[in-house]
């Protein structure tokens, strides 16, 4: 099937199902908008009831009409839509919008009614929008095909700052055309706003291929609440980051999902989000979680070169405006660090002596007068300490902009770093529309700026994210094959030494009698553990014993475990007890693979200990990472200094580390039957000195 | 002096000094904008070059008017300020605003000018607001006294949502007036906003003590860099919260302070923020980091009671905007839990078989229809479980409101809990008047909404803050008398024992030979720690060894420290090595007391060791703190759940931890010359067990 979605959002011909003269019910709604709009094609209402509707002959049925349909919108009850459907599909209409709700998504509908419109899909190859969608509208090809009251005046809004133009595809609609009727206020010019609905046949996936090729489309606004075909979605990521689309996204409606009680700690740390924080990181999706910040982020995107880096200079007239953006931003992490003496003389030069040429930079009203922010602007372009600028002002006064329009036009021409532009005071359509005049959007609020210059400095430092490597080849994950459910840490160790994952040298001891011998073999000290399938915390279980230095300590520890671990699990089978040689200290961390039913694979690196459970301090990528992305992984957790060598540590072997991770990812996209590995604590060890994996769980799906 | 400025803010009688005709002028627009803003007082223009101005008697000077003035603005060069002051308090001008520049905030300004002024105040009793002001505009009085453009037209502004008229202190003109032109665009009416500058003599505290007895004002929005007046600023805090007066600011401009390197680490946990985040929150201050978010949490709470507590209820007709709202409000803490049976089985009654009375309530178009949202409303203001009221809707469209006004101000004038309304669209101006007609304040956004119901929310809960007790009588502090600088951890040990805050068993050994004398008397295992005056930080230096078990150990650990210490600070004295009771177990914390120079003491509880410093798991309070308000701070830390009892641990002795804080906080207050106390870690052994100070720093000012 073709990626081209084009004889539906801009249909030549269109045929509305149950047309109607009643502009107040949905079905009127639609045929007048349609119209009031000015599309251009040829309109087929169809309704036994009426011969013509507002002057336009009126069929009753789609066989009647006796010429090609590129799309039939259906707004009738739910009952009769399969019908309709088959009508459709049997005189070659190509495309069908489903607005009418009462399928999947009402717990009173016919059973399995949304599934035959699925199948009646695949069997016809008619494509299908919806069910329960709110529908499109299609702006420069003026089709419309929704009833959303957001269109029904498509040509206000704010002067527009591009020409590029968006796409909008929703998994709801209120929030769909919201973005549009938001986004319009700010200048955004827009493409096609898609209501995906209930997603019979089209996915979400499915519209932002199509505008990842859409010529006319530029950007792309996602609003998700699941990504029901997943190598679809990915493709056409990676299509828009080719064709250097940015795409936004917000992402919702994971906190209940993540109530529910997740099957290990490990899982739970994984988290409901981080199956999609890795997904979007990977493609180069920015994540936004309101509105207006994901409609200032893509309007920083569209009108902006990609930042090298995160080291801002602010240019204000203000002090207090400064301080606020200065709070802002670093909030927000990025860098707003005093310019070189250089560039603060050549400032201070032309600025008044109570203003201050640091960073930020307080122009002061005399200062930025006569063009005083552009020309510290342009110093600012020359400076290679300064990533990103930032320009705070006031745009409010109705009759006088501070900033010279073709002055700032000629600088954005020109310009090869982000510069960003804030109005403390809600700007005037004259302050708007020189700005829009010159290619800027302006900021409304200084905390959305924030965000929009951490996703332009991160998408110059993340381009659109790694490609996917493959794993290395002939990882050897026979010994998974006989076993499902948790595996014992023993067996998963045995699993990973297996696949070269090296561990620590160790014994399983199952009688009093072993323990010397065992001992010996193994090295003093010891750690010390029940094995056991049905203890699966073993510190919670009194199961452990760390630093066992010595045959008397060794036995007493023994007893002491198979004691405990007794009271505390009565049914659990003990297989034994394993002696492992404790690894010298370092940094502990956290290191897993859990399968996200959503997204695949997903890597987790952290704090180690039950830190990572109270810190959250965890970051996620999709299997499989290479060293390089997993050594980016490690420098984003917060705990990052620990590794470095923190108050008086030495640096740890994070080389090492990071070559674990990247094994174990790969390990995790050969053998797919790994459905969670947890490795915790991994201790890192001084550099040089490698890491020693303390504790394994490995949990084997079904084959 | 009296609290009130209204003779400063609401004056009978204006001189204009260096009035002119040239309205783009500073001087010119002064006088413009007083005249064309309406105000009924006297106008005295003072300009010896003019006889008139637009029709208005000119004098040479203050002197020649020979009538009272209440008010004198000031905007000639910063040189001649001086002296016309000087004429203004010879002629019994009572209040002075000025607003010229070039004085302490200019690098090239003559020397002390600005203490001249302030000197000048003092000793003739004339008030005086600057200078580098931008002096204030008091709308109900139509007092225009400065040249911001925001005042150009005072009507302009949105539909009014309440008659309460706030006041704004700003430490910025440009944010101070940014803020009242946001806010009424948002609906909201002001008092006076006042521009403080430099802060010469009145100080924004002296006008927020104003505000909080003014009763034009009903609310107060502050704009602050730093607190100049810390008594009065607490004093008028709290006679705004004995009026319910909601207080809400924003404070900048830490972010530099914080980089300066800090004394200690100690120090530096507590953090720049920190005094006044615990200040904010004594006083009953919400804070708040972005202009509309002030602006959006000052409607919520000038139009609504406080929350009883944080459960909020989500209605609204797109599942999506209500998938949105459930995040939003979760990542601000508050909570969206499934409704009651009983309220599920009323709501589902009347809305379809496609919607969801769960919790987001998703009621549907057809279900809002006729009411359904605030019948679904009605059912939730009974239902105790509820706490917030969340409507999520669409009110773009510019002919019809679906909510009924005249329904909706019944049930506001009637409603016990907040109802917060957003609009995912952009609200058309009849649905904004319907809203505001019923009292309601639309929240543009809902990360914003989320951080009003989180206000809401607490200040329920926190009420105006804890009211600051006495500290305990007869606190022996003579051992602070005779030092200076930081203390060793034994004096700093005795100090805390001396004061009724018990330490572990320790003994000083200052040879070999006293080695095992000591320990015996202490008992092992012992903790054995080098004790010297240069060398703060023990562990970075090698200096400290735990969990010594025996003679010969100790021998050891003696020579090493010894040792290790000599290498890492061959220059520092070394008073012995302390042999310390190694405590048992338990959860790791750190408590401490910094002065800050700005609030005074503050108290920080956080996670212990080094993971404070990589978490800043701290919660603050000003001291001292009451064990109710202690074991408060202990809940708010993210790592409460260790003390609970995480992973099958017992729970930690959490109210011998309270009463630790608790007298510490009082220590602070009795003895001043304690510039900063860490204890660090304190361990918390399992209910019962009390708490161990393992290491203890203390800072002694001098007298």
């Amino acid at each position: 099937m073709s990626a081209s979605l084009t004889s539906l959002l801009a249909p030549e011909s269109i045929a509305i199902i149950g047309a109607s003269p009643e502009r107040t019910h949905i079905r009127g709604a639609l045929l007048h908008l349609l119209r009031a709009n000015g599309y251009a094609g040829r309109i087929y209402p169809i309704n036994p009831s009426y011969p013509e509707i507002d002057g336009l002959r009126c069929y009753p049925d789609v066989a009647a009409i006796g010429a090609p349909v590129d799309l039939a919108p259906v707004a009738i009850p739910a009952g009769a839509v399969l019908t309709a459907l088959e009508q459709c599909a049997a005189a070659g209409v190509r495309n069908a919008v489903v607005i009418s709700s009462g399928f999947a998504e009402d717990a009173a509908a016919a059973p399995d009614l949304q599934g035959r419109i699925a199948a009646l899909a695949r069997r016809t190859g008619m494509r299908i929008c919806g069910p329960n969608a709110e529908g499109f509208h299609n702006e420069p090809g003026r089709v419309t095909a929704t009833f959303s009251p957001a269109v029904e005046d498509p040509t206000v809004g704010g002067p527009p700052v591009s020409p590029r133009r968006i796409g909008v595809v929703a998994q709801s609609g209120g929030i769909g055309f919201a973005l549009y009727n938001r986004g319009r206020a700010l200048g955004l010019s827009f493409s096609s706003i898609v209501s995906t609905g209930n997603e019979a046949d089209l996915s979400a996936a499915d519209f932002l291929r199509h505008m990842a090729e859409d010529p006319e489309t530029g950007a792309v606004l996602l609003f998700i609440e699941s990504i029901r075909d997943l190598p679809t979605f990915r493709a056409a990521a990676r299509a828009a980051a080719r064709k250097a689309k940015p795409v936004v996204a917000i992402k919702v409606g994971g906190t209940e999902a993540g109530s529910a009680a997740a099957a290990s700690h490990t899982a739970s740390m994984t988290g409901w989000q981080a199956g999609y924080e890795a997904l979007f990181r990977q493609l180069g999706i920015v994540a936004a979680s309101d509105l207006d910040e994901a409609l200032s982020v893509m309007a920083a995107l569209i009108t902006n070169p990609p930042a090298r880096g995160d080291r801002v200079a602010i240019l204000t007239v203000s002090g207090g405006a400064g301080a606020l953006a200065t709070d802002s931003l670093g909030l927000a992490g990025l860098r707003v660090a005093p310019l070189s003496a250089a560039t603060q003389a050549q400032i201070r030069a032309f600025i008044p002596s109570y203003g201050t040429a640091r960073n930020p930079v307080d122009l002061t009203a005399q200062g930025a007068q006569g063009g005083g922010t552009l020309r510290a602007a342009n110093l600012l372009l020359e400076d290679d300490d300064i990533d990103i600028i930032v320009i705070v002002t006031s745009l409010a006064n109705p009759h006088r902009v501070p900033l010279d329009g073709t002055d700032l036009r000629a600088l954005v021409a020109a310009w090869r770093k982000p510069m960003l532009v804030h109005s403390y005071t809600l700007p005037s359509p004259l302050g708007l529309a020189t700005m829009a005049g010159a290619g800027v959007a302006v900021m409304r609020s200084m905390s959305f700026l924030a965000d929009a210059a951490r996703a332009l400095a991160r998408t110059g430092a993340v381009g659109a994210g790694p490609g996917e490597t493959l794993p290395s080849e002939g990882l050897r994950t026979a010994a998974l094959l006989d076993t499902v459910g948790p595996l014992t840490e023993p067996a998963a160790k045995a699993v990973l030494a297996a696949c070269g994952i090296a561990t620590a040298p160790s014994r399983l001891v199952r009688t009093e009698a072993e323990l010397d011998g065992a001992a010996e073999a193994v090295g003093y000290p010891l750690a010390v553990k029940v094995v056991s399938p049905g203890i699966t915390h073993k510190t919670e279980a009194g199961g452990a014993r760390l630093g066992v230095a010595g045959p008397d300590a060794l036995r007493e520890a023994y007893r002491g475990i198979l004691e405990a671990a007794a009271q505390y699990a009565p049914e659990a089978v003990i297989e034994g007890v394993l002696l492992e040689r404790m690894a010298p200290g370092g940094v502990e961390v956290i290191v897993s693979v859990v399968r996200d039913p959503a997204v695949g694979p997903v890597v987790t690196v952290g704090a180690g200990g039950t830190q990572a459970e109270i810190w959250r301090d965890t970051v996620h990528r999709i299997a499989p990472v290479d060293e390089a992305e997993a050594a980016a992984m490690l420098g984003d957790m917060r705990s990052a200094r620990l590794l470095a060598g923190f108050r008086g540590a030495p640096p740890a072997d994070a080389a090492a580390l990071a070559r674990l991770v990247a094994g174990l990812s790969r390990l995790a996209v050969a053998a797919p039957r790994i459905a969670e590995l947890g490795l915790n604590p991994v201790i890192v060890h001084p550099k040089g000195g490698g890491c020693t994996i303390a504790d394994a769980l490995l949990v084997v799906a079904p084959a």
